[in-house]
């Protein structure tokens, strides 16, 4: 009980959990390195309530009982907490290489359900919620189904499970089938939190469905993906080498869910309800997470044009200045959500859903050209240049030593030059620019949440107002 | 002595000051038509302190003497103040029809004296202010100098009258001469406060100056642009009949000022810091008022296209929500800009200059793809539909209600039409659109500025530290 | 009969035609100034067939006969020919400041009937076509019907003349009833052509009607917009004072139409291809006679930054660079899609419908954003310079001159910022932009015409290719 | 002599040339399984001349010797030689999976040469080209110095060595030193043709140096790129495991040139000109290559919104006429580069250095949002998916196939999905985005180019005729 050190979260990996990987079974998860590396990076987070530095952000204690606990699991009642959540994301996401902590998306899936669920739902929402916080455990988020025909509705689908749904019911629990896809930390969960993908109706009630399981119940796999599999030269990929989130289909083949852990079963009416409210508070995370990934592009391009000896050309400082507004709308708009939050009934401070989806839409929209820009301020050299093995031959170095030295010496203008490729192109570079449009929910989403969010009666009546057919200010 | 009527306003404009408009001298202001609707629309400012609904808003009590003056003038002490003052703003150009309400730039002008001036002028400029307030006057702002060869400083054009300039001093003040660009209500403002354009080096000491000088003061001219001039059926341009600010050419002949209106003389390092603190309160305005006009087209769009019966399409709805995007953009970011409000040691709580900075370069690079959109939601009736006089024809009203009628009868469709028309086309929408790109700075000196007020070294540490060059974590 | 003269045309327009302006009856349009002056614009094109330097490109006499026709009304049989018919359109605008020429929509319509008819239609047509080009006659093209609820197709509206339909048929001919908006060239036709506006059903056969008819016939009415009506100054309005196209609401209150006139009558099927037939010519039309009014932009872009005396900074050059790619883009694909013509069962060389698109959405799209690029160019003054009567003023031209130099005499900048003004602001530049987005088609209707045309196959197999799915190489 | 067989070519290669690879010399690169790639992608190109299906395009054949000659090798007499070039192009770029095949370069730099030189210079060029046609070379290309600091010309850098240039001259020829960055297809081509990459000054003339040199000369090393090293699953990587190309650090190290080789040397007036006529047909080169990957991503956005079942969505529309008009802008541009090419004294026709630049920079820069958008309509599957050991394993590939089929079955969607992720996300993805910024010239370069070779004389006039500054017309 209590915060636990990284190397007891590594310990409790090793529970028999079903884990498939390149076409096979992987018994350890620690002894798989493309793996691992996705399992050291989540340790970050579990050195961040041990490190005196930030201790103070990442941990919270109990008033009453003094028991301390990940600040993350704090219910947010003011913007200032939201403020202060926001923060607590970004610097996460900077010790993690830009990506997010383990804790990040578990946590918006339990505002989620605790602002939503009603009666026993929600009930044994708040005594999961407690038994999290108290243990700090890792959860994952499984939401979105696999689909299939997207133009049908779950019952409507010719094979039923390409959305999971509920197959059984007994007094103990219920029994369920199907698959998830892009369920990011499954693989390093401790548990395994279900929620409904969009809104359902009637017809749909078996599909409608949100519980809590442990990653290594019986019938749960995990497929991990490849993406990005294969050990790379830290030299070259100074991120990615340290920094990795494993992403999985998830299939349920028959797996039984005790009723303490089931927070939804066939209530389609609030299956949108409880998808919406996990999607703005995670869409908040999102902005908040990609804050030190915006830095690192602004910062980056000016240290390689600094370094390439090009920082004075006008073109160069119009680049940063087209950099430095994005980075910076993103981060106005993300603060604003917070300082704009409202508290619902329940006594949680939600952040302004149109304000999260403004930030999370200029993210989205914003962020290959801004790739763009940062590969024009860098170089062809990001995908001509040499590489770790090279750096480290004695033959070699001096070569790379006297020529790729411009107003910097080749050491400095290289490692950045390396950064920038692992940020921009190559595996990380491309999940990250596929994060930024499908992650956290598409643009076309974040475009119909705007246009729904929107009051438009005051602009509708200043509209009128001034075309003379209505008289009154507001 | 406090706050006056907008009769009192109206009567204290016949002054003998010197008017030119369209090649004559006008004796009296308010017998000129086209003159006469910039007066009443500045008098709208003085009917709000009068008003019950604005009253609160717009008034202050001093809390010692009781004494009222306009909240305008009210030094801001605290972000609030500055949420408050932008609130205020931004009703007066709603009841203004999308413009500025004539005491907004003045005020804007004493914040930057009272925030940058030192010694005499300081105490000069402080007698000034608690003046204006007292006596409730308007106050028109003559930065732009004509400029001349611009790739030239002051005292190296050809004609020294190309910048505004001491022509020489004596025991009770100072003679100057020269002329001011784009000077807004200079004809029918009680004072008009001089502040220089630019920094400003040792050698252009004589044209480092600002003072107060009274509009009708010898030697003093407004050169009344005839931009929009000509009487208009309201029908046709809603706005603009009622609705409008006046520019002028100012031309300084050998004008006398005490010494007791004289701010600045021959200082030049203050130069540049007094253009740049009424600058960012200046933007920090422009965006404040510019958002009851980005409302209004938000709006705009939206009403012609549900009369238009087009308001379910898909890609109407596309253009709704760009357009909804854009102006809470802009209005989160002006929000912004005042909660990060910074308190100087002068106890005036100034505007963040980045986030304002970034707002106005929101809306002024946004703006044009704004009216294209609601161009593209009116339709080319904009352009090619009937005129005031044809609806005030008994023989063609009937025509037009019975083909202009779509999912809206055609008196409300005309009337909306014509709005958008106003706003978009026609004198009064080409004015806005310059303003949008020129008035309050140039989108080139907003990007200056963003550039200038950005904080790199986060982002220059943060693209380090993944770069493996620096280990520290801010 | 042969080439008219100027004169010719003005004689031929009083009679007695019902002209409708500012609420009342006109009787002479030559005598009413503000529509005088779209007359004379209008002769433009009369005189270019007499003017040496343009006979050559103007006129086309006929290898037998020997008889002298406009060039506009020779039918295109290759790409060369339609490369000379964009040139010709292109010098018309030049001459007519940069609106179209008085024939260049009649001539598309001619063509599109001329491809798309068949039968005793297409006899008519032959014979009306070859009557217009031997008479010279000017042609207005109504085709836009006022259209009410937009969600219904014309036999579904409430009232039946919201869409142009046959109310009576007799062995003499049809009678038609309803309203036209946006009639270009109405009041100044000879003929006026009317066309079917979209793609129709059997349900919708009494609305498939297609016929010329006098501009002088009874029943027919022309309500000329008053959009930008009074006289203006010519040193205000360079270009607006001395070039304009009158816009009508066109209404057809039981006009007769004899069947030698008739081209269709209720054949629904061929209405959305006679619809599309003109619409693809009108389109190449529009981006050859646009081609000026781009040149014109990037020209005062240019000349006013050299005179303002910032030719040489950087951001200036990056927007004359923006404005060069705009328009020599919008060049290049208008030659292209002349150059890529094909021609068709009768001989017929249509411009490529997919490229023709292409160059009218790009002109389309980018027009409002070049728009602020000049005007960011041009500066305030666009709006708050001063007017003809103040350059006129022998007491305030000398103050002008001082204070308006800059790298030019104030006489010559004083003339471009006018002319930008004209361009880009007030009633004529805005004008502009709503053809921009409405004229000869929208960008809506261009984008799904661009997804039409296009052929999918080959970017499909490569695909398909690609990802191992197919072998094939086209 | 005549034209190689692939065989032949690969066979060639093991000549003692000087490689380096990951730190290590390699002996054979048919050995370097990494290598071996981009041999074999290479071979296809003289597959291509022995297969009936594209000899027509590909193969020359002399009228009088009728010797056969690769169709690249043909000298450009008329615009429908440089269509018919384009076209070859773009056809080997298909069937080398959207990347160069490998004598598009050294052909453009053979045209540059032979455009450009005068006198001794000239007839060792021509001397070269006879032999490379009649021989069927390949040639890499080196032109981008590694340049040290970009503020400083070559004679001022502080290491003479960081521009390439001589250092010896006798009798028998030049002895040279220096390294070029980015040089594609060094370690696999038979001769490597050297250019200057700049404009020179008479300081600089000991750096205005250009040569042919066998890959194999003493003192000759290639530095590989380990950028993208390592083998893929061929169904994760369908492209990129079968198409590649090497890009090096190629070193002088003293190398003697004998002058039959040495096409420049100490003229640096002519450093400039050389440069740019490689240029503008490097940059037709690359226009023409890429139109199959512009291809590539409209077909396959297209059929994956298919497969995943939404191609009849609204904003799916939308974002595939996007695409259409990206591409089809290239192309159209591309198209008219080659159409409006002027032949110059030498009876070379070169395609238009302004249409070329357009093409290239309405190419590079659209393609990061061309990017967005197809992932956009892929889904974030792309980065979350089974990898082909998944696919292979008996075990797992049934749960991928009941999983992800939705409107397509599983191997087929996913085998599309694997080719976009491998053609916009991972190493090779990245790599094109590079390449579409900086290779064959950067943006601002283009922009450069665009405003140097615009005609601005119409422009102005057309301006200037319409403020009534002048009145002739063209």
């Amino acid at each position: 009980m209590g915060l636990r050190t990284a190397e007891e979260y590594r310990a409790s990996l090793r529970d028999g959990r079903t884990l498939w990987y390149r076409g096979k079974r992987v018994d350890d998860i620690l002894a798989e390195p493309d793996l691992r590396v996705a399992v050291d990076n989540a340790a970050v987070d579990f050195d961040m309530t041990h490190d005196p530095e930030h201790r103070e952000l990442a941990v919270v204690t109990d008033p009453v009982t003094g028991a301390e606990y990940h600040a993350l699991y704090a219910l947010p009642a003011t913007p200032d907490d939201l403020v202060r959540r926001s923060r607590l994301i970004e610097i996460g996401s900077l010790l993690c290489g830009t990506i997010l902590s383990v804790k990040d998306v578990g946590s918006d899936a339990l505002l989620g359900l605790l602002g939503t669920l009603e009666g026993d739902g929600l009930q044994r929402a708040r005594a999961f919620y407690t038994r999290v916080a108290a243990e700090d455990l890792v959860l994952a988020v499984a939401q979105t189904d696999v689909k299939g025909d997207r133009a049908k509705a779950p019952h409507e689908q010719p094979d039923p499970d390409l959305y999971l749904h509920i197959v059984n019911e007994t007094a103990d629990g219920i029994v369920v089938r199907g698959a998830k896809a892009h369920t990011t930390f499954g693989p390093n969960c401790d548990e395994l939190i279900v929620l409904p993908t969009r809104a359902m109706k009637d017809d749909d009630a078996p599909w409608a469905v949100s519980f809590a399981v442990p990653a290594n119940a019986r019938g749960l796999s995990f497929y991990i993906s490849s993406y990005s599999s294969g050990e790379h030269h830290p030299w070259d990929r100074p991120i990615s080498s340290r920094h990795k989130m494993l992403e999985t289909l998830t299939v349920f083949d028959d797996v039984f869910i005790p009723w303490e852990r089931v927070f939804l079963a066939r209530e389609p009416r609030l299956a949108g309800p409880l998808a919406m409210a996990f999607v703005d508070f995670h869409r908040f995370t999102a902005v908040s997470y990609k804050l030190p990934l915006l830095d690192a592009m602004v910062g980056a391009a000016g240290e390689i044009a600094r370094m390439n000896g090009v920082i004075k050309a006008g073109h160069i400082r119009d680049k940063l200045t087209q950099l430095v507004i994005y980075a910076e709308t993103v981060r106005s708009l993300t603060e604003s959500a917070a300082r704009r939050g409202q508290v619902d009934a329940r006594g949680i401070c939600r952040p302004d859903a149109l304000t999260v989806n403004l930030a999370k839409y200029t993210f989205a929209t914003g962020y290959h050209e801004a790739l763009r820009i940062v590969q024009e301020c860098a170089g062809g050299l990001l995908v001509t240049g040499p590489g770790g093995d090279d750096w480290d031959a004695p033959e070699v170095r001096p070569v790379l030593e006297k020529y790729f030295r411009a107003s910097a010496p080749a050491a400095e203008r290289l490692a950045m030059m390396k950064m920038i490729a692992d940020l921009t192109v190559g595996d990380f570079g491309g999940y990250q620019s596929v994060l930024a449009v499908h992650a956290e929910g598409s643009i076309e989403a974040e475009k119909m949440q705007i246009l729904r969010e929107y009051d438009a009666a005051r602009a509708t009546a200043r509209a009128r107002r001034l075309a003379r057919l209505d008289e009154h200010v507001e």
